[in-house]
């Protein structure tokens, strides 16, 4: 067949250029939104993220699509085309189902239910935010209801869909359910083993130092400061492209140790975004392929390597450096292993960690199927932090169920990520050690090259032209298997 | 007539402000990029922003407008409306004459021209700058070709009325040749006058010191901080959009100077900015009127207030407290009164300014004709530096051809809006002390809110809803009259 008759799939790949283009700007508004804009610049701006999102949405569900993708279907495309061929269909079909007046509306409730929001919390103010998060919920749940209808499944189903294809409420109630058995057993295991370490205090450190560290590491984690950068905001995100990736953070100067390990945290999602595959640039195909793939690369760096021994020694003289006392390596590993049930998620160790995730999950489900109304979120949210860490919540909102960006911005179905994530990067882990052997020894070396090197090869350089269970077989041989999870857990803290 | 017979109109409003809201994000690419964009992320910045330019063009030529305008013309609409009106039809022929290629092909080649312009400015790089804009300045000749056939004028008159609707280079070439009559003795007498000036150092103030001094500066003007902010780029500029202005300049720490008056200068554009017309935001009757009356606002701060003795003793207790040696108040009116032909056109005193606006003039002109060359570009700037201000730059790129970010987007047309600013600041000034009496006692007494009071009612609020001479006459009761410019020079510097 000639060049020419691949016409319909190189229509389609100037299309989703051309969409890429206008996502471009969304992520940089976004960025803007949370790191730079004054509030008085929020009505403003979110009537033009509106706008865009409506733009990009009318794009992607383009008239001349359907009939273009069937029709490429039938070219002799390449196997790496077929996948870019068939992630088209996903975005077609993903947006296709949902009216663009409702995207608009979501968007705007969205970016005001935000806004408002970054105050709110700062003032503990729920009666202000509910209202807001109630209007946000009710074109949720409609979202949910017709993307439910349209694919056949639950509307929290349809939901969890947007971030992790394939991925069902029963799945999720098996993996989590089968973690529920084992972990506050655990969690009270190390709690038991850590009892006899010594307390100390953490000692500060200025912003501005902070700042200068974090670039430091991000440099030790090899991050492409020609293309990216980092900044502050209030909730750390890694935002931007892959060619311009825009990593925040927070600084509290009497404790550094939530922001260092923030910027190792978005540092993992920053790497994957700058090694996805730069021929497929702009496709459908060269994006990232799920969150909680994703989160498995955050995870990986902040869990994997950021909290391993070797990875604290190598930090160690340039934390050293900026810290009002000096910190013993011995300590520095205390307190990035240290078990203790807390209230905020961003700030939980690893081990608590997936109790944050099992009470969002319950929460969400329940909030879409309306089992649970937004006015009986805090009462949920105490209930169940009693249950799961013992700890009591009541009246404390913004370190409670407003501590979150999440359902801010009217995203339901992501929390479970961030756990799958975990497992994700512990199966990961697994497989490399396989192969490479250790990798605290070849971090201990100081080198990170081989490390970055299996995940460049295996994962951040497959884009999406490999499924999430084709991927996980190729790289480790299996799918998703959680056990790694518990193994790397008990390993770290048990085995000690 | 009922309201339903409006419809033409309100479908027009409505897809204006749809424009409005992707101008919004263009806005927001354009600071960002001279701010904090990485290197690495200017090329798929650039892909983004083409795009993005190329469907701004697409709906300021959607092949509804013409007839939509035409209906909306027989329509009983008010004064205010017509004037919306004239305006759609005004950007409707101007986007209309060119193809949306071109624009795509003009803004990717900026685009490209200028990120490479950053470093090879620092450079001094002619050769390497050459090329580039010798590629652009193609495109440029082009549009302005393009242009002034459709509306049967020269092709350097279609690119001036872009900016300053209705200027014509006959226009300028009888005010630029009555402004040559007598600027360079005026110039030489000044330098005459201020031959027995003591000479003194100016003290070092850190970047740090300079940005927190420029933000009080900013408040004593009436910068609104909760719709703007203020940051650093290589090209001091006001960009963003009327709810969130962003201001830029740049510090040097052995001379505060120029980085402070940048920032009075910018806050007289952002001023404009902040004070047009919320009720037609998003509108085409909105926007501010031209180019020149912009800089006739960033002109009026800078060079009425900013330089005028009263408001040098308002900053003095700000500004010593920065400074690593005092300044007196004599020596801080010297330092802002001084007149010396120099090499850069931002850092000009304003006596010597408009000779850097007239050698632009000449070779924008001579560039568009073909009569100059963009190669022979540094040969004329010496010549014509060494007859209007007696300055050899041969070989001085990065403070000759190269010194101005204009050219190297791919701007010609605006450089008079500069002097023609100045002029109608001088002009606003005179008709101003007529109704609140004398301008530096108003600032001395610590208030400027009856000069901005002023502004705000004769020029802000207006936005676009009157043609600049229906809006000079009304506030000034004359059109563009130059001799103003003339007697607050020689007030200013030969009076004292």
């Amino acid at each position: 067949m000639s060049a020419k008759s691949n016409s319909h799939y190189d229509t389609l790949v100037k299309h989703f250029q051309s969409i890429s283009h206008f996502e471009h700007l969304s992520a940089l508004g976004d960025w803007d939104q949370a790191t730079m804009m004054p509030m008085g610049g929020g009505e403003a701006r979110g009537a033009a993220m509106a706008e865009l999102a409506k733009h990009i949405h009318s794009l992607k569900t383009a008239p001349m699509l359907a009939q273009t993708i069937n029709d490429a279907k039938e070219l002799p495309l390449t196997k790496q085309q077929q996948a870019n061929l068939a992630e088209m269909r996903y975005q077609y079909l993903q947006a296709n189902v949902v009216p663009g007046e409702l995207v608009e509306a979501k968007t705007k409730a969205a970016y005001r239910c935000e806004q408002a929001w970054r105050q709110q919390r700062r003032d503990n103010d729920w009666q202000g935010f509910k209202p807001n998060l109630e209007n946000l919920m009710l074109l949720v749940k409609e979202e949910a209801t017709i993307r439910a209808e349209a694919q056949n499944v639950s509307p929290y189903d349809a939901l969890l869909d947007k971030f992790e294809p394939g991925m069902t409420t029963a799945n999720l109630e098996q993996i989590f359910g089968n973690l529920k058995s084992w972990l506050p057993q655990l969690i009270q295991q190390v709690q038991d083993k850590q009892k006899s370490e010594p307390n100390f205090t953490i000692p500060n450190a200025s912003a501005e130092s902070q700042a200068k560290l974090g670039r430091e590491i991000m440099n030790i984690l090899g991050f492409d400061f020609n293309h990216g950068r980092l900044d502050i905001s209030s909730h750390p995100f890694c935002g931007g492209v892959a060619s311009d990736v825009r990593l925040t953070t927070r600084y509290d100067e009497a404790d550094f140790t939530s922001g260092l390990m923030g910027i190792v945290h978005e540092t993992g999602h920053a790497k994957y975004e700058q090694g996805l595959p730069k021929t497929w640039r702009g496709q459908p195909a060269g994006v990232a392929r799920s969150m909680a793939l994703h989160e498995s690369q955050s995870l990986f760096c902040e869990m994997q390597i950021g909290r391993g021994s070797a990875f604290l020694k190598l930090i160690e003289p340039h934390l050293t450096s900026i810290l009002s006392s000096p910190l013993t390596h011995s300590q520095l590993t205390n307190i990035y292993t240290r078990v203790k049930p807390e209230l905020i998620r961003v700030d939980a160790d690893e081990v608590t960690y997936p109790c944050h995730i099992l009470l969002r999950f319950e929460a969400e489900k329940s909030l879409v199927t309306g089992e649970l109304a937004v006015a009986d979120l805090p009462d949920f949210w105490s209930t169940q932090m009693l249950s799961l860490l013992g700890i009591n919540t009541d009246g404390d909102y913004r370190n409670g169920c407003m501590q979150d960006i999440h359902w801010a911005v009217g995203e339901l179905g992501y929390f479970p990520s961030y756990t799958l994530g975990a497992m994700y990067a512990a199966q990961f882990r697994s497989a490399m050690e396989t192969e490479l052997g250790c990798v605290e020894s070849q971090i201990d070396s100081g080198n990170l090259s081989s490390v970055m090197g299996w995940l460049n090869d295996n994962i951040w350089s497959q884009g999406s032209l490999l499924s999430i269970d084709e991927l996980m077989r190729q790289s480790t041989g299996e799918t998703l298997n959680p056990t790694h999870f518990k193994k790397h857990l008990e390993t770290r803290y048990l085995s000690r």
